[in-house]
């Protein structure tokens, strides 16, 4: 145990390659390195700043609440923090305020990580993946409205209306491959093609499953995407393909083992994303909110929660209601146990 | 076992006719009748064709899936595609995108059903119900504003300023007929009286306190609606009607054994499913998408859930918390375990 | 157990002091004369007589549901009631569909208490605390611009757009003191610092710790609002301090036991609450309706759930997932179980 203290560095880029689902120390590094281009070809460094900060902070806050030493150990407190981290100062203007955020943000994320693996996880099997990350950034950008210190920059809040319907377009070649790595890139929040690259490959480093199950879920979500008349300027930037290449990922290679079967359900679970990102764009506009990793976490949730054995409740009384019985003896059944 | 493999045609008619908790393939082809009624007087065969191709959807993919054998033979896989199948096309103008949507949505309310079963009901005791119906509509309405490839043809998107507040009518004796049939026949999205007594005598012939059940959930509901004063164009479609019919079903007959204290909490139940049917409505109306059978299906939930001899948490402190104590020996409670 | 059948007042009074976590019915009653200065100070008496109606109703029901015995007499199901009593005619014009609403609403936070208890207390730990009311009173509200029998005074609903941003101002002393005692007065709705000083003096007189963690709490609030810029007529009222109040007695004192490092713990959840108050403010604003205790609800719920051994899902296969496997004698796990 000794030694995973004194490796506080290695713990923080293992956080960062958690993102993808990865242990790995040089995966992460690749993953700060694809930060840094983005940073420097937009010339805005804050993004790559609160990354570092998140995922430190992060991790030191598992440290002082006694989390699961292993667990801190493997970046499985750091992932959530490092995307706090990049999110924030994407959506949020530099400020003192915002560096306040981020820190506080990136405790809570810690926070909401442990209570998703007292509830979802032991409960119910789930894991909680970049839920927490989904909860922390909605409510810090949501609550950036409300406070004069803190200027939102994305877009403006809008209801349904407000969208285009009835157009389909096909993208140039070229644009196919932007599409492509963006698709991968926006995980991090990076709109870069070559930071998308470089993700890909860090990926590959780790795992080259995985990297095949995300090049595959990228491609599923342009085809899907283009196929359903998607916006072509939210599609160009990778938008739609963030979420899905996370399913992909999720479902096809990490959370249940490989097999045929697995694949056609992955398949589905990654369309299903496409529809799921549409979707949430939609209802979180009018709070001036973006949807983050929503789409993936909503999804992946409700894909790896069935279990063997578990039947729906038939349309039957409930056992042990407050007061569906009079003899106080009935005991619980399977079902409602 | 091998018989139930043999009658995809009949598992198909018990799912349709589990929309109103039957187990009976006869009421389940009347119900095809009142849709196939009301597509013939509206000219809009969509929604009926969708129906059957999500009951079918569902169903099939529950078997592909190895979902629980007796559940898939008893529809308890198939009652949340139909419904897919049948909403979609209303909200929705037909194309071929819209036909995808119906069969991945219909697919993935399978999955989300076993997601229920394995998380609502084997751990809290609460059946799913139509919530992965309400959760798949919503997502794919939402949805289809993002895509060029869809149109929804439902009401705009508004804000609840949009409400008109003051009014309070009472309707004419023959439209309080309409009303009460609509109320019915709107579970299946019929705005049509004559559809809506189909139903009802499918009901009666698969159970006659369930009929009887759903006769009083219409009547309480349109008492409620026009004392309450609620928009009267709105009432006599039978929008105010369908939930607390299905309410008054399940928390009267189906999931508590019927008795008189058992029919005063029904009562309860229903009044309140009229009020959160006009909160969802306004609440959902910034996203542009309607609220189906939410409010049943959270007045159910809240309804159902409590069970004996568990009590609220003290205002003491909780067991085995993070950090909440010194001493690792301590072991977890009642309330806590 | 006879002889608590025989005080309802005490019962009912023991509930209004559970609001503020005590179990004490002079506590009690100190907070009805907070109620009825405020009213007779605005003229408005709808709001103390709701308050009344709703812990009595919500208390008869819970005797009526024979839910458990120990809990009604230590006022564990009036909280939620008084506080749905009070909130309703805050934010809804008197009519007598409103009383009707008033009692609907205190009865249903009773069955949602019971919910809670059987789900979130039962199986996670967490108490359901005000999150009945909270549930009640938002679908009640909005209900509320359905019904042309009902008329609601609050603000008008509104997009994220409509906030200014770019503020940041600096109250003078005297508004400092009264923004303290109203940050507390806001718990029960009341915007008067002279009623906030008498709850107060009621929760001093119950516990002196829990006086000092609701003073802590409300200097903490004061502090962050105004050092992230919130908008000066709305801390003015204490709107974002009554939640961090709720935060720092449940958190600091209440649910877990009080030491230097819960002190620190308590700290950052009442931060991280001032920053949810200004989210979800944003968030529930485009359906018009307030965020009445959520922030503290959210918060708390987060942080009290995490539990000691409970570590993160592992990025591996899950276990008994319903097609993750091919051999059916795969026994779950720790996580899974």
């Amino acid at each position: 145990m000794a030694a995973h203290k004194n490796n506080f560095l290695i713990e923080a880029l293992k956080g960062t390659s958690q993102v993808f689902f990865m242990e790995n120390p040089i995966t992460g590094a690749l993953f700060f390195v694809a930060m840094a281009y983005a940073s420097y070809a937009s010339g805005n460094w804050t993004t790559t700043i609160g990354a570092a900060l998140g995922v430190c902070v992060a991790t030191l806050t598992a440290r002082l609440l006694d989390c699961d030493e292993p667990s801190v150990a493997a970046g499985l407190f750091g992932f959530n923090g490092v995307l706090v981290g990049a999110a924030l100062p994407t959506f949020i203007a530099a400020a003192p305020q915002l560096w306040a955020y981020v820190i506080v943000g990136a405790a809570a994320s810690t926070v909401i990580t442990a209570a998703c693996s007292a509830t979802l996880t032991a409960k119910w099997g789930i894991p909680g993946s970049t839920g927490p990350f989904v909860l922390t950034g909605w409510l810090m950008v949501a609550g950036a409205y409300s406070f004069g210190g803190l200027h939102v920059t994305g877009d403006a809040p809008k209801l349904a209306t407000d969208y285009v319907q009835g157009v389909v377009f096909l993208p140039q070649p070229m644009e196919l491959v932007q599409i492509f790595f963006c698709n991968i890139g926006q995980v991090y929040l990076l709109g870069n093609e070559i930071s998308g690259a470089i993700i890909l490959l860090g990926i590959f480093i780790a795992s080259v499953p995985a990297g095949i199950a995300a090049a595959a879920g990228s491609l599923v979500a342009m085809a899907v995407a283009i196929g359903m008349g998607a916006d072509p300027a939210v599609v160009s930037q990778g938008l739609y393909g963030f979420s899905p290449v996370l399913t992909a990922l999720a479902v096809g290679v990490i959370f249940l083992k490989p097999s045929p079967r697995v694949t056609l359900y992955a398949l589905l679970a990654t369309i299903t994303t496409v529809f799921v990102q549409g979707a949430l764009d939609v209802i979180v506009a009018p709070s001036g909110i973006p949807s983050f990793t929503a789409p993936y976490v909503l999804t992946m949730y409700l894909f790896i929660a069935p279990k063997k054995l578990m039947a729906p409740h038939p349309h039957q009384p409930v056992e042990g209601h407050m007061i569906g019985h009079d003899h106080p003896t009935s005991a619980p059944t399977r079902t409602a146990a």
